[in-house]
C-alpha cells in the first residue's frame, strides 16, 4: 500500500498547523505544502514589529525554521503557486517560480490560501507609495520606503488592530503619522468608550487621528501623496499605508467549484471539511463556527487559523475531529494599553435574538496599595432575562495582564456560564497581581447589581 | 417586625464579605460586625509589601474605609472580642477595650474568626525577638524590630508563601536574611523541580538558604538570638520569623459545640452552615469544599474568605445558595519571579484515586521575537486513562502574565475539562502578550503526546 498524499496550499498558520499535525498522527503519510513565497510558518502578526523596529531580524519571525518543518517530515515547495485544484482528478496544477507547470496528486486536500487585504475605493491605489501590509513583502517595501526613500510622514487608513499596531510602529521610527478612520471612533471592533481611551493614548503620542472621515483619493505630487477625503479631509504626506482589513482568498476553491458561505468565505463544516470531496479547507480562507451563535462566521485571526488547522490535519488522515469554535477572543497593544475583548458586543448579541445590556466598570489590575497600579475599564455583555454571559472588552495598561485576563471570561463563554458564574470560579490572588476579587469578578458583582436594578425598574 | 438581627464575629475578608453581601441583598437587616483589633477589612495578605516599604502607609492596607463599610450599614465593634456563643439563647457574650462584658443577641450568626498561626515545637519561641507575621499588630511588631532596635539580620523560619514574601521584604529592607525550611526544597506546595527555580532566585538575591533542616531552639545571647536546628543548623541573627502556617481558630465554635471537620476546620455545608442552628462559618476558621474532591479540605486563603464570606451573608439572611468551591488557586511573587498553582500535584491526585501523570513544558510567554520574552516553566497533571485535568503549576517572570495565566486551567478545573480540551479555548493573542497557541495549550497538547506514549509503552 502506498503511503496517504496529502496535499496542503499554504504555508502560514493554518496550513503548517495542519501539516504538523497530520505528521504527528500519522508518521506514513506523505505530506507536501506549496508555499506561494518563500516564507513559510512566519507570524505575520509580527510584521508591525518589525517595522516598528522592536523585532531587528526579519528571520526571527518565523515560528518555526525550516530545518525543523523538515524535521517533522513535510516537503516544502517554496515560491510554488497553486493554480488550479482538480477534484475530478484529484490533483492540484502549480508553477513553481520559473513558471514551470506541474501536477501534484492528493488523496487529501487542504486548502489554507488566507486572506487578501480589504482595498477599498480610493482613486491612486496604485501609486508606489501607497501600500498595504498582507506578506513579508510588503513588510519589506514599507521598510524601504522609510529607510531608503526616506518617508517621513505616513498617513496610515484605517484604525483596527492592525492600523493600530503600524501607527505604534510608525511612531516609533520617528515618522509623523496621521490615522484615519472611517467610523467615528478609533478600534471600531470594541465599543466607542474604549476606542476613545485609545485615541488619547495615540494622541498623547503625537499621532493626527481623523474619525468619520472616508479617504477618497491619492494623488501624486512630486515626492508627495495628498490625500483628501471626506468631511474636508486633506493631508500632505510621504507614505499611506491602506489597512483595512482582509478578505477570504478564495479563488481556488470557487474555481474548483467550492461552496463559498458567509462574507464569501470557504464554507466548512465542523471538521474542516468543504463541499467538496476529500478537500478540507482552514484559517483565514474559510468561514469559523461561533460558539454562541452555533453557526458560521467570519473571523481572521491567528489563533483560530492556529486551531483550525490542526483540526483539518487532524481529520485529512482519517480523524474525525470537531472545531469547538471561535468568540473573536483578540488583543492588540497600542503604545502603554492592551486593548481585548472576546463574545459579543451590544449590537451583535442583539442581531443574535438576546437582550443584551452591557455595564461598564473599572476596577484595578491588583491591589491599588501596591506600586504601579492600574485601573482596567471593563465592559460587560449579557443577556438581561438569563444572566448568560454574551462578551467583555478590557482596554488597561499594557502590564495589567489584560491579555491573559480577557481569557477568563472567554473560557466562561465556552462553557456557557452566567455573568454571575465568574465569581465563582477560583483564581488566583497576590497583591502585587491580583486582588481577591478579581477585576473582571468585580465587573459581573457590578453587573449583576446592574442587572437586577434594571429588572426592578422594568 | 423587627428587622433581623445578624452578628458576625471577626472583621476581616470573610466576616466584612458577608456583611457587605447581607447588606446589599437585604437593606433591613441590622448587621454588627465585631473586630477583635482596630483594623477591619485589612488586608493581611499586604503586610509583606508593608514591611518591605513598597507601601509606605499602613493605612493603605485597608480593602475598604470605615466611612466605607458604614456607609454600607453595617455598626462595627472595634476591640470588641467575642468570648463565647450561646447557641440556646442565641447570644454572644463579648468584652470590650476596657474589659466590660455584654451580650449581643442574634437572629443569625456568622463565625469569622480566621486562622492563628501554627507554632512549632521551637525552644525560645517566647523569646521578644521571635515574632510571628498575622496581625497589623504583628507588622507594626516586626517594623519597630527593624526601624527602631535596629535588627541587622533575620531568620525566617518557613519557606511557604510568606516565608518568601518577607525574605524578599527583608532583603528590600538591607537585612542580612537566612530562610530554613524542613523540607528538601522551598515553597513546598509546588514540585520540587519550581521549588528549585525560586531558590536560585532567592539565593541570587543574596539569601542563605537551607533545606532540610528542622529549627529545634532559640536562644538569647546578648542581643542576639542564637538558632540551632537539625543538620547542624547553627546561625546567630538579630530577629527571628516563624511563618509556618496556620490553623483554624476555632475555640469559640467548638465552646460552643459546633462540630470540627477537617484538619480541626469548623465544620460546614456548602451553604456554609455549622451543625449550630443559625449559625454559619466562613474564611480561614472553616473547611472548604474542595472542587476535584467533592468534599471538604482545609484551604485557608483570601480568595476563599471572600467567596465563603459571600455565601454565608447572602444565606444569613434568607439565602440558598452553594459555595461553588476551592481549587487552592494561589500565586506569590518571589523577587523577579511568580509562581503560581491551581489543583492537585501529582501525590494528591494519587491519594484522591486518579492515575496521575505531570509533564514539565517550558514555553514562551509571548512570541520569543517580541522583547522581554520569558520561558514559562509549566507542569501540568493530568489523568492518565481519562485525559481529565487535575492541577497546573507555573514558575516564570513576574512579567510573564503568570498570575492571569493559572486562571486558565483554574477555570478549566472548574468545568472538569480534560487536558486536551485546554487547546479548544479561544484565548487571546498578540505578538507582544502572548503565542497563538499559549503556554498553557502548548503544554496541555505536550502532555497528551506524553501520555500518548506511556500508554502506547504500557
Amino acid at each position: 500500500m502506498t503511503a496517504s498524499r496529502l496535499v496542503i496550499i499554504g504555508g502560514s498558520d493554518a496550513g503548517i498547523s495542519a501539516a504538523l499535525r497530520a505528521r504527528e498522527l500519522d508518521p506514513a503519510v506523505d505530506v507536501t505544502v506549496l508555499v506561494a513565497d518563500a516564507y513559510p510558518n512566519f507570524s505575520i502578526c509580527g510584521l508591525p514589529y518589525l517595522l516598528g523596529g522592536d523585532v531587528p531580524d526579519w528571520r526571527s519571525l518565523a515560528h518555526r525554521g525550516m530545518e525543523e518543518l523538515r524535521a517533522a517530515g513535510m516537503e516544502l515547495l517554496l515560491e510554488h503557486t497553486a493554480c488550479a485544484i482538480q477534484p475530478d482528478s484529484k490533483s492540484v496544477v502549480m508553477t513553481d517560480a520559473t513558471g514551470r507547470e506541474a501536477e501534484l496528486v492528493y488523496d487529501r486536500l487542504i486548502i489554507a490560501t488566507g486572506a487578501t487585504p480589504v482595498l477599498p475605493p480610493i482613486e491612486g491605489l496604485h501609486l508606489p507609495a501607497v501600500r498595504v501590509l498582507h506578506t513579508m513583502q510588503d513588510a519589506f517595501s514599507v521598510r524601504e520606503m522609510i529607510e531608503d526613500r526616506g518617508a517621513e510622514s505616513v498617513l496610515v487608513v484605517g484604525a483596527g488592530y492592525v492600523g493600530l499596531e503600524m501607527v505604534e510602529a510608525f511612531v516609533s521610527r520617528g515618522l509623523d503619522v496621521t490615522v484615519v478612520e472611517q467610523f467615528d471612533e478609533i478600534l471600531p471592533t470594541v465599543d466607542p468608550e474604549l476606542g476613545g481611551l485609545l485615541r488619547t493614548e495615540i494622541t498623547n503620542h503625537g499621532v493626527d487621528v481623523v474619525t468619520g472621515a472616508r479617504v477618497e483619493s491619492i494623488e501624486q505630487k512630486g515626492r508627495a501623496l495628498v490625500v483628501r477625503g471626506t468631511s474636508g479631509l486633506e493631508r500632505t504626506v510621504d507614505l499611506v499605508l491602506v489597512v483595512v482589513g482582509v478578505k477570504p482568498d478564495t479563488d481556488l476553491a470557487f474555481g474548483a467549484g467550492a461552496k463559498l458561505g458567509i462574507k464569501g468565505a470557504i464554507e466548512v463544516d465542523r471538521r474542516m471539511r468543504t463541499s467538496l470531496p476529500d478537500v478540507f479547507a482552514a484559517g483565514d480562507c474559510a468561514e469559523t463556527y461561533h460558539r454562541i451563535l452555533h453557526g458560521p462566521t467570519y473571523l481572521p485571526l491567528g489563533t483560530t487559523a492556529h486551531k483550525q488547522g490542526r483540526v483539518a490535519g487532524e481529520n485529512a488522515v482519517g480523524g474525525g475531529k470537531a472545531f469547538e469554535g471561535s468568540l473573536g477572543t483578540q488583543v492588540v497593544k497600542v503604545f502603554e494599553l492592551a486593548a481585548a475583548r472576546t463574545g459579543f458586543r451590544d449590537a451583535e448579541a442583539e442581531a443574535a435574538g438576546f437582550d443584551p445590556l452591557t455595564v461598564r466598570t473599572r476596577a484595578f489590575d491588583h491591589k491599588a496599595y501596591y506600586p504601579n497600579a492600574h485601573e482596567l475599564d471593563i465592559r460587560i455583555t449579557g443577556d438581561r432575562m438569563t444572566g448568560r454571559l454574551l462578551g467583555v472588552q478590557i482596554v488597561g495598561h499594557r502590564e495589567g495582564q489584560v491579555a491573559k485576563r480577557i481569557d477568563i471570561p472567554a473560557i466562561a463563554l465556552a462553557v456557557k456560564a452566567t455573568v454571575e458564574r465568574l465569581s465563582t470560579f477560583d483564581l488566583s490572588y497576590t497583591p502585587p497581581f491580583g486582588s481577591p476579587w478579581d477585576a473582571v469578578q468585580v465587573a459581573a458583582q457590578d453587573w449583576t447589581r446592574k442587572r437586577d436594578a434594571s429588572l426592578v425598574g422594568a
